[in-house]
Formats: C-alpha cells, sequence, structure tokens
C-alpha cells in the first residue's frame, strides 16, 4: 500500500498515472500573485479563467498579463518563452467577473484573493454550492491553514493547500499541503498539476503554520533583526557573514528587502519583544521616510545593491 | 571621535594608519583550525610560531603543514598559490613545545586549544607572566566569550576573541569580538592582522554568543531539523525549497553534513525537546551505523551530493 502523501510513492508509485489531470483552472483573484498563477498555468497548457468583482479588477488583470507575456521575454523571464508562446498563453485566459460562470466547468479553483479568513470563508461559502462535484479547491493562503478554511468548503476531501512564491516562474516552488481531511488522489493530483505547470511541488506530510520556506526563512529573519536591534552588528556585517559563511548569494537583510519592509515590519510586530523593537526601527528608519526596499530602490541597501564581496 | 567599535570608523578613521601591526604570531594549539590559522598567516606575510604540548603533536602539526602546503595549490585551494609561495610560508614557521620560548617575542598570541573552559582558563594562567608586555592574546573559541576567560588573562585591555572558520582560505571570515575592557585600539589592530591574513573581518560591537554565523545559522538548522521531526516534510523537500526560495547552493541538511553529524548531535542535545528528538534521530538513523556526514561519505546524503534541482 502506497501512501500519496510519501513522496517517493506519490511520485512513482503505482497509482501516480491515475492522478486525475486537472486541465480546467479557474483562479480566484487576479492581484500580484493571482494573475501570475493564472499566466503561468495557462502559458503552461491549462485552460484558465481569472475571476475577479468587478470590471475595474479586470482592467487591471488585462493590463498584468499583457506585463507578464512582455516579461517573460525579458532575461528576467523564461527562458524559451516567444512571442508566440506567450500569446498563446493569453489566447487561453477567460476572464469573468461571475462566479457561477468562472467556475462552471473547473477541473481545479485556486483561490488567491486578499488573506482575510472571513473574506476566504465568505467566498467558500458562496462557492460550495456552484462548484462541480468533481472540482478540487486550493487556496494560496501564505498564512492560514486549510484546517482553518476547511469546514466552509463543503468539500474536505478535495480541498488543500497549493502555495506558490512571487516570481513564480522563477521562484518555482509549489508548496502543496493538505488537512487530515483531504482524500490522497487530490492531493496526488495537485502535485502533477503543479509539475506540468512548471514548478517544483514540495509535499508537506502534516500541516505547517509558513509552509516549508516561511517556516525556515522567518527564523533566519529574527535572528539576524536581533543582531541588529541588540547593537552586534550592522546589516552590511551580518550579510556579509551569510554570504561568506554559506555561499549564499543573498544576505537575510538583502532578503527582507526583497520580501518588502512593509511586510518584514508586519510579521516582526507580532513578534517577541525584540520583533517589536525591530519593527519601531523598521517604521522609523525606512518606511516613515517611503523605504519599503527593494521595490522603492530604498531599504537596508540603496538599490542596486552591492554584491557579495 | 570614532568608535573602533564602528566598522565604517574603524576601517577609514583617521586612526586607522595607527593601529600597531601585528606580524609575529604565535599560535597555540595545531590541532586542524589550529594549523590552518597558523599557516594562512604565515602564507600571508608573518612569522609563526606553531606551539603545542609535545613532540608528538608537533610530527602531526609538521604533516598538517605539508598537507595545506600541498592543498593550496589545488583547485580546491588559494587562487594563485604557487610552489613558491606555499614553500616561503612553511618556512616562516617554526614548531615549539616549550610555552616560554613560543611567546617570547609575540606581536599576537591565538590560542586555538581545544573547547574546555578550564583547559584555556589553566592555560591563561601559565601565559600571563611569560607574555610580552605589548602582546595581544586572542582566542578562537566558538562557544566562550571572552567574558568567560577575560579575568584568567591578566591583561583584559589585550584580549579579545578572533574566530575563524574550517578551511580558512576559502571561508574567509574573521569574526572579532571583544569585551568591554578590550582596549579599542588592540581591536583596531586585530581586525587589521585579519584583513592583512586576506580574511574579511566581522566586527561584532557587543559580545554575542554564536559571533554573527552560528547566530543565524542554528535557528536555520533547528527550524529545518523541527520540520523533520515532526514529520512535515524529509530533508530531501527541505533542502530542495530552500536552495529555489532562496537561491543558496546548499539547503540546512546539506549545511549539517559538511559541519558534522557530530556536532550536529552535541548542538541538538543541547537544545529544547525538539532538540533532544533530533539528536536522538541523528545518533540512532546515523551516527550508529558510522554516517558522520560528508567527511564519511554519508549522512542525509550519500556524496558526491545532489545538485540544486
Amino acid at each position: 500500500m502506497t501512501s500519496p502523501l510519501d513522496p517517493a510513492t506519490a511520485s512513482h508509485g503505482p497509482d501516480a498515472a491515475s492522478a486525475t489531470p486537472l486541465s480546467r483552472v479557474t483562479v480566484l483573484g487576479t492581484g500580484v500573485l493571482g494573475a501570475q498563477i493564472a499566466f503561468q498555468a495557462a502559458y503552461t497548457g491549462s485552460d484558465v479563467v481569472a475571476y475577479d468583482i468587478g470590471d475595474e479588477q479586470i482592467a487591471v488583470a488585462r493590463a498584468r498579463f499583457e506585463g507578464l507575456a512582455a516579461t517573460y521575454l525579458t532575461p528576467q523571464g523564461l527562458p524559451g518563452a516567444t512571442e508566440q508562446t506567450t500569446q498563446e498563453a493569453l489566447r487561453r485566459v477567460t476572464f469573468s467577473t461571475d462566479l457561477a460562470e468562472a467556475v462552471t466547468d473547473a477541473d481545479l479553483v485556486v483561490e488567491a484573493v486578499p488573506e482575510s479568513l472571513q473574506l476566504k470563508r465568505d467566498l467558500y461559502g458562496r462557492l460550495a454550492p456552484l462548484l462541480p462535484e468533481r472540482t478540487v479547491l486550493a487556496t494560496n493562503s501564505s498564512t492560514l491553514l486549510p484546517s482553518d478554511l476547511v469546514d466552509a468548503t463543503g468539500r474536505p476531501e478535495k480541498f488543500l493547500a497549493l502555495h506558490f512564491a512571487n516570481l513564480i516562474w522563477v521562484n518555482n516552488t509549489a508548496e502543496v499541503m493538505g488537512t487530515p481531511a483531504t482524500s490522497p488522489e487530490v492531493f496526488r493530483s495537485v502535485v502533477e498539476f503543479a509539475r506540468g505547470m512548471g514548478m517544483v511541488p514540495i509535499e508537506l506530510k502534516k500541516e505547517q503554520p509558513g509552509y516549508v520556506l516561511n517556516s525556515l526563512l522567518v527564523p533566519l529573519l529574527n535572528a539576524a533583526s536581533a543582531l541588529l536591534v541588540k547593537g552586534v552588528a550592522d546589516p552590511e556585517t551580518v550579510d556579509t557573514t551569510w554570504r561568506i559563511g554559506t555561499g549564499a548569494p543573498f544576505g537575510p537583510f538583502q532578503i527582507m528587502d526583497v520580501v518588502g519592509l512593509r511586510t518584514v515590519h508586519a510579521v516582526s510586530v507580532a513578534g517577541g519583544p525584540e520583533g517589536r523593537a525591530f519593527a519601531e526601527m523598521i517604521q522609523r528608519d525606512y518606511l516613515d521616510r517611503g523605504a519599503t526596499g527593494r521595490e522603492s530602490g530604498e531599504g537596508f541597501y540603496s538599490y542596486p545593491a552591492p554584491s557579495a564581496e
């Protein structure tokens, strides 16, 4: 007997071929990440419906998709992407502001709406009577566990988390995390869907706040900020040490600049005394003067950032 | 007024040039790291005395130095090293088993004896009457703070920690950490000595257990081991996530294999319940069958290790 929660058997076991292909995908929410998920799914051959709540959001979404098609062709884009492949991707996306219409023929619905428990639960309640029996529902939530949401879905065995990273075509991990109620076959089919999207599926065998990546990254960033708050070392010193000591291309403060100091602030405020002291420092020394990290050109570093010494 | 504990002024301030050059160096202890410190100092032009307690240790040390001279010429060695430069380095090293003779003309004594508080304190007590007035004493201790040792030295203003990493010519950080009693000029002269040795000096403004590198690394490794102990994800999954998510060349379990599982075990045993559970797992699944990490060819991975996906 193979367990679909064991990566070895999930990929290579006798049942792997039987995972239901998920080829018709609806993405709920067309923000930065929702648009990336939808475009990458379309780029890799899925028929995609991009849903958002109003015509204004859809107009923004159309621009985001055009922007992604252009970005894929740049050196920061996807190697091998061409005018033809990106235009084909755009043609595989349809837009909708009608929830019932958007999901009517979906094999997979990926929810990527704002990070609010109540918003997501309300949406799931409205979805429940609209979804076809076969449809798998996945949340891209970064901070909630699927167990926080599952009872609102009405389909516990067909619900799990599928978590992507920003700049999905480069940072191509897809963390897959079920609840105890998630069907092994559904888990497996979502892993295969992610792989088909060009992602490296990261299979979590149990629910874990922060999935794998943030469970590792947050302690590192907290340790770095503690060294700064305690006055042990400055960001450049900490980052230089990390780059030389581990061979990594970026130190923790460089990573914080990429994540964005607003997000770092929000996470730190929720931490202990050192976290709150760090949040105050970020607010006072950076956010209050418009330095929000790499996106603003100014954070712990001015950009372009220094390379490793 | 400039503070020597501020890296900006320490490197570039008006007083930088006045730091006393430390050109005659004695290294106490010729183990793996002691030998590397002594050889690298000699390679970069210092006159070096390598001290150890007996003829047997000195015989081993001579072999270590010959080995380092050979290693510097390999692709894993120091770019630019030649037969001539390595032979010159060897000629700049003298050996001694007589403590008084070893330190009689030292500008700097680097203590790299085994990691025992009592051993180091006893040694410092014997050194105190032997050291010239001008001599700076530095400990390479990884786990002790200089404050734990300073009262045994008899020269608080000329004592500090100077901490190197294994494979010193590649992992070329030198963490410099004083006590409140360390003289600013001494601190600065040791920073300049480290720079002259080809190191990147990492200046700590306050004492910090684990210095900078281990203060960052240990929380990351603990977070990784917690994911394994809790059954969330296996080592390959964790490492893949880290490599893709941060661009780092090695994931935390690969790093543990390099550090060595005996050391990881020792550190984990001293941790909380998850650390102890991890230590038990390492003992049972790895150490008990001789898998001590990369050095043994077998740890979380078999070597040669897989590269990033």
